[in-house]
């Protein structure tokens, strides 16, 4: 079996950013690829980006979509093994997940972390676990730890945009007013350094990413030198990996504006989305023509396409 | 850019009504023309018949349909421009709506008024701020103050039975226990002004609708007048928009009865659905042969049809 | 109008099993027979299985699927007739099945038993109510009482792995923390017998099933005795029926394991899932190689597609 969670898990990268752009070009191509194929999408938590991307994506390979919001249409699921179920979960994975795999071709998941116990989100018990007992080859939608199909997006834009082979690629942390994953950041780290670029972190003390996925990275703390000569601004919030979860005091003033972009290589700014508006990044950088999370949206459709492709091929 | 919101953005409404008419006998005509193109449905409220006729008739036209319950599924949405979104919305229409229109070709969006602010409702802030964000053709499903392809189907409906060409449309204020939105009342209005029809509404004092609206409409306060002659009774309620979404105390009892149907022209009986029975409408003349409940609820799907043909076409 | 919502609504169950199986070694042989017909799905309850394979179903079959939890997404639900509507009910049932009957070609629903009136959940007022005002085939996605597509999937799966005409079939009741419905325990009976097996059911004193299905069934109570030389063990929880929707205490233990298995002929054992594990039935049978539950849940989607398929050729 096959799987799509993490950049790991791709042979070539740098391949499939470009076989991503090409079917960009022609995405109704392998319309007859996926026909009498069903992929279900499984979300424990919210989505509009991904799944509507996701969705569409199928609908070019000519694929079926079921979609389950599975403890508000189904059941509370245990994933513990072994588990005396005599509490408040209904199902067990393994019985959830033998299900899915013979009604589903391909299966993607979103399940995001509790921010509570690190040592659970970071074992990816509930991605792990749908691997585990899956039939079909699985989708991460965005896990506890990762967001590969977002990076995956975000290359394609980053290489649809520049020249050249080593942009220098500037990861910075935001202000936000609740704890978020560190997926997005995480996932991001890996793609760039899968991909070669000249790739800094910058984030204030105590908001440092887990080293199984920054080791490699040029790690700064302050955001004014860190943005010097940028040719992308990657712009996130994330909680504390140290203080697990939690928001240590920030002094400094993280919010991007003219005078911290005016060092950068006349960036291009990029979100993943949803973003607070005003609170990550200010409206005049977002609607400027420097932006870039309008590509960024639009790229999440080949990017789930082409690891659909893959997958319905039997080619990753 | 194109939409369906109101009847003032059709060209020609009664056109628009025989073209419905026309599909209705060959609904299966056009099958190939929706083909690889996406439907997105945005429902922030409930719905039976809008979603399922609405779905029924892109199936009809060969698209594929994304149906997302935008504020359960996925973000809160901010709807004001500038907002510092440090607050309980999680993502700006803004960039939900340019999200949005890079995976679906057209976007139908439910949007109910609070009936709390008139201005708010009646400035159609949801509506308009899609309508502005979005770059593909929005129709409207229901918004705060128009309920369009209700009234296409009516309009429908009404010239399907009749072949009179000015019929006399009585619309009626009927009781009901909970203060309703007026945006069935108010299309209703529209539409039968567009086509021509001798139209007459009757409410209670206190329950006038907006001028905006009714303006050019014949309005009475006497019941059993009103319905002297009438070819069509459209039953429904609506509460105050003078004292904005309150039920003023009504001392006459508006509730149709045997005695008050005898004195109408034989009248067909409409009503959009859902009824409260025997609140609004008493069993016996929903269950009546001059019904036309089912025949309205059928011409949901051939009107949202010849919108969509219309708009796929580019042809509005 | 024809109907799949009991063993009595079928003309001829053992044909209809094989023909289920049949159909399950050329399942897309029939994929334009859908084509342009629209399956509803109507959920009052939470599915997994019941909806992912019945959606399977019929896109193997090329139909479009419309699901709509209904209470949710739609209305509240009125099901007297002659209701005066002025509670927190918001559309009835006549209404809503006439306009579900309008935009669909089959209806599945899926309505569980309150468990707290007997006469009502036996009376099956949900399911029948939309039977009366359907104008459409109705198929019981699982009622108050009987769940008939599990239990053709059930027969389908002994068939498969048994050469002898009249196996010998244990119903046993098993452990379980809440109270749960009657309907698969009604339904395994009924198809039983249709089908002629050698059919025991076991329980303890106090969860006797309904005479109505449990009439020519052999009903022992001792779980032990019951059990030997039998070829299937179906193992599931109910509540009581005489004692109606509680759980009256039980002496013995219920849990299968090695010892009460030893005395069967190395009988298959089957559940129709969710299981509560290690608490129903303990993971090293739920694991084992005489576990059918893979079997079982693979059955579901031809189960749902024969009766579809018999549906949509006017064929029951």
């Amino acid at each position: 079996m096959k799987k799509f969670t993490s950049v790991i898990d791709v042979n070539d990268p740098a391949q499939l950013v470009y076989d991503a752009l090409s079917l960009k070009l022609n995405p109704l191509k392998n319309n007859e690829l996926g026909k009498n194929k069903t992929l279900g999408l499984i979300f424990f938590n919210a989505s509009l980006r991904t799944r509507l991307s996701t969705q569409k994506a199928a609908f070019n390979l000519g694929m079926n979509v079921i979609v389950l919001n599975v403890e508000k249409e189904a059941w509370a699921l245990e994933f513990k093994d072994g588990a005396i179920m005599n509490g408040s979960t209904v199902e067990h994975i393994q019985d959830a997940a033998m299900a899915i795999s013979t009604y589903c071709d391909i299966l993607g998941i979103r399940c995001f972390p509790g921010l509570k116990n690190k040592a659970e989100d970071y074992e990816e018990i509930i991605l792990n676990q749908f691997i585990k007992y899956c039939t079909v080859p699985v989708i991460s939608l965005e896990s506890a730890t990762l967001h590969p199909l977002q990076s995956l997006a975000d290359m394609m834009t980053i290489r649809e945009v520049t020249k050249r082979s080593k942009p220098k690629v500037v990861l910075t942390w935001a202000p936000h007013i609740k704890p978020c994953p560190q997926a997005v950041a995480n996932s991001f780290m890996q793609w760039n350094l899968a991909l070669g670029h000249d790739f800094t972190i910058v984030q204030p003390p105590g908001y440092e990413l887990s080293e199984e996925f920054s080791q490699g990275c040029h790690v700064m703390y302050d955001q004014d030198k860190a943005l010097q000569g940028a040719d992308f601004v990657y712009v996130k919030n994330w909680s504390s990996f140290q203080q697990y979860g939690l928001m240590p005091d920030v002094k400094d003033n993280w919010l991007l504006d003219k005078s911290k972009i005016k060092v950068t290589n006349d960036a291009k700014i990029m979100h993943c989305l949803p973003v607070r508006r005003n609170v990550e990044l200010p409206d005049f950088i977002l609607n400027s023509e420097n932006s870039l999370i309008s590509l960024q949206a639009e790229n999440r459709v080949y990017a789930a396409q082409i690891v659909l492709k893959n997958l319905l091929s039997n080619n990753f």
